[in-house]
């Protein structure tokens, strides 16, 4: 028909904007380029499941379990001290609240906040209707297709790295996407922060396995923002969690409490397997969540007034048969509604976990769960959406091929929370009138001038006819997926970086190295 | 851990409640068998997407594209003599509508009714909360990992429906769940509809390609349930296409008239991809829906006032690169939400599509795509969710493998629907002041006496440790797919039919055949 093949001719040499133009020749095909942002906005509600009356009951419970339970603090005399100056009961290491106390603190937490990146078209806002994306974190493995699962390395963190910074459907760099196994444990913080400030020109996390690694992480961000900007500014993000059930360990407080003080943003994680670290009943894990987050997050308004914190939520749920922790499951992903709804009523940014599975290949259950729960993670209005590309294998691997799925997923998401737009444009009454019954759409005005910006455009699914896929080698996601990685590192381009600010990182992270024997667990 | 132990042993041979323990036994692992229900009454709301404002909108351009375009009804005149008589502007085919004619129609069609099924246990509610499984519809082709892609034939027809009836996750047989391409097409009917009556005792669809053979379905199922029972109730659904744009081919209307004269429910449904027979933005696809759906539901009003209809939706994309249907994509997925909106307020039960995709294989691609769109299905408020399971090829292949990994997700969306529930056991205070803070929940009692009914527990996804699913063979989902439907396959047993009505259905069919030459297409 003609009009497809007007349609072909121009979409072969899709015109793109300015912005992301030239990282999107670099990096192979960019499609739906017109969605490409620094962070979606968006413009569909949050998917609220619960009504007032069951959320002011979970907020009780929260409550009750702060107040008659507690939370032990332990390794952390400081933050003893302050909760007792801030009029909690503190009892050795446990720590009571009175209802609303945390609620109270709480108040001084910015509701949004702007992370900036050493690239500032790459800044993102925190909070509000904010949504970023951002890879999986933690895994001491990783994976390919060629190579099967194998420790993680720095070189693959780094490939991480360039693979996140080469999507336009990632915002943000991440965290320790994957432990690099073969950098001494001591000297690991050092060469990822520097990996994320070297390789990606986005926003990134620092460590938080020790008060020290948390500072250092802070200090090589000060080396590239300065140290005023920094002081004033978040420019780094560190990852903290609850020690689920109802406990805060004080490398965790320490760590917590070195961000906040250097107001940078703390995001407050509680690690609930239903069953195990909180009750089997999700309501419960819920009110449990609550707790544990709010004490979090009231801790670093008690270090310092005012620094921006996220509420974070990663709630899961364990198989009844082997006890094994189950990712991507039905009872998080709803439960994850209400700690949306609970964490807007304390006006706080949100952290969810995206993309999770426990399949151990790049395969139909990975993209089950992993769909699913990312579907979870943006209609529970996340703000920053840790995990969005890589997780297989419950979080004990990263995948090159799940990366490049996921990231195209995270592409399709711009789409679908860019909502229903309805304006005389989109109604196009105009174009019925010109068709009529009957008719097809496909060369009409309408058409022509929409369809560039009409559809999101998957690289790694497959929509050609049966006989066309079949000709191409009868490929499967994964083995596409395969392809788009490696062709994605070969086409990676480093993003500028100054010459003197490079050196006195490298200057910084060697002197800091020299320091210290090499240490191993 | 000695509690783990607890937990796995009492599992190991789980209480089933009486209703569904049978099939339980014969079909292999049931688990999670607490979930297991004729059809689901959701207990978490729609996910509306847009206010009052922008559904006015959008209502306001559907009653001028029927006012001011009109929508075509060819090769039934008796239609035009209905619209005619009910006040529309009738112009050779072309029928146009006042604003509000058709609402003012619809307020006699029912907003909920009951399909009986002939096992009064399999009996479903279509309408208000309710959620009902049934698999895909319509291919030509059937696949497995073992044959490939192939012709459907009536074998596999039958297998797909004790594939359906042995699932414990899906609600409704279905209808041309494959194309039986080894039967003539003028006798598939007769085979499908016989077939459906023989290996599964739940509520299933009739045919709709000709007036004739809408009517000999229903002539079937009266043999079953009686005349004058199907002349009070609805026992057979007839799923009927509009030809969009604006098109209603006399094929569809007679059949909807068949089924709306014998009181069964026909399902409207527009086929629209966007930029080709409609608009390539998503609100003027949806108000081409709307008008669309609304006639042709109306249209089974004026031929039997009170007659049960369903608003259906089937938006799709195309593929701007090669004109591809799309499917799985994320506009559609977001546009049904407004579908689902719009077909509330018309006071409609709604079918929507469920699991959709383009991929050819089980794959990552086909659970990303058709989990972003089962979940849209469920979210938009979707009663009847035809294509729950099987859909592989862009609706051209029923996929075996698919088809019991989609039961497992349709399972899963058990538990999903059944939201937070929040009272004093979810909550479960008493636990955590039972446990305190740093123990573990795995032995409390609120855990022994919820852990069976706590989560959703899979038969297709692997939740075990690395070592154990490597040991255990490395397999992906669809390898174990594959030997689960066979087992499934093996395991079935036909649900008991009294000989008499065997005969009479036997014989009604073998008269017809009898009184007809082969036709092939």
């Amino acid at each position: 028909m003609d009009s497809i093949e007007v349609l072909e001719d121009a979409a072969a040499a899709p015109r793109r904007r300015e912005r992301g133009g030239r990282e999107a020749r670099r990096n192979g095909p960019v499609t739906a380029p017109h969605l490409s942002v620094p962070y979606i906005v968006r413009n569909i509600p949050t998917y609220d499941i619960l009504g007032e009356e069951n959320l002011l009951k979970i907020e009780a419970a929260a409550d009750r379990i702060l107040a008659e339970v507690g939370i032990e603090f332990r390794d952390d005399p400081v933050a003893l001290d302050l909760w007792n100056a801030a009029g909690a009961t503190v009892e050795g290491l446990l720590v009571r609240f009175e209802p609303g106390m945390l609620r109270e603190i709480l108040k001084s937490a910015p509701a949004s906040f702007t992370q900036h990146a050493r690239n500032p078209a790459h800044n993102v806002e925190i909070g509000g209707k904010s949504v970023i994306f951002a890879p999986a974190y933690g895994s001491p493995f990783v994976m390919d297709l060629d190579r099967g699962r194998r420790y993680g390395t720095i070189e693959d963190f780094r490939n991480f790295i360039k693979l996140g910074q080469s999507s336009p459907w990632l915002h943000h760099s991440g965290g320790t996407i994957c432990e690099p196994v073969d950098v001494p444990v001591n000297k690991r913080h050092l060469e990822m922060v520097y990996s994320h400030l070297k390789y990606s020109d986005r926003g990134f996390m620092g460590s938080v396995t020790s008060e020290s690694r948390a500072e250092e992480s802070i200090d090589m961000a000060r080396i590239v923002f300065g140290r005023d900007f920094v002081d004033r500014n978040c420019v780094i993000l560190g990852n903290v969690n609850v020690n689920s059930p109802l406990v805060w360990d004080g490398t965790m407080t320490n760590a917590l409490r070195a961000y906040a003080r250097a107001n940078q943003a703390a995001v407050i994680v509680p690690f609930i397997l239903g069953g195990a670290m909180g009750p089997v009943t999700n309501a419960g894990a819920i009110a449990q969540a609550l707790g544990e987050t709010m004490a979090g997050c009231a801790l670093t308004q008690l270090e310092r007034k005012g620094a921006p914190v996220i509420f974070g939520n990663f709630l899961s749920s364990m198989s009844l048969r082997s006890g094994s922790p189950t990712f991507g499951t039905p009872e998080p992903a709803i439960g994850s509604m209400v700690i949306g709804q609970l964490a807007r009523r304390l006006n706080l940014p949100l952290r969810c976990a995206g993309n999770f599975t426990n399949s151990k290949l790049p395969d139909a259950q990975a993209m089950n769960e992993g769909t699913m729960s990312m579907l979870s993670a943006v209609h529970c209005g996340a703000n920053f959406i840790l995990h969005s590309a890589g997780f297989l294998d419950g979080l004990l691997s990263m995948s090159y091929e799940k990366f490049v799925m996921d990231a195209d997923f995270c592409g399709a998401l711009h789409s679908y929370l860019a909502g229903v737009v309805v304006d005389d444009n989109s109604l196009a009454i105009d174009a019925f009138l010109e068709v009529g019954a009957g008719k097809h759409f496909l060369g009409c005005d309408h058409t022509m001038k929409n369809y560039q910006t009409a559809f999101w455009d998957t690289t790694i699914n497959d929509n050609e006819p049966f006989e066309k896929w079949e000709a191409a080698g009868r490929t499967d996601a994964a083995t596409r997926a395969n392809a788009r990685w490696k062709q994605m590192l070969a086409d990676y381009v480093a993003p500028p970086l100054d010459v003197a600010t490079d050196d006195a990182l490298v200057d910084f992270m060697e002197q800091k190295k020299a320091a210290m024997a090499d240490a191993w667990y």
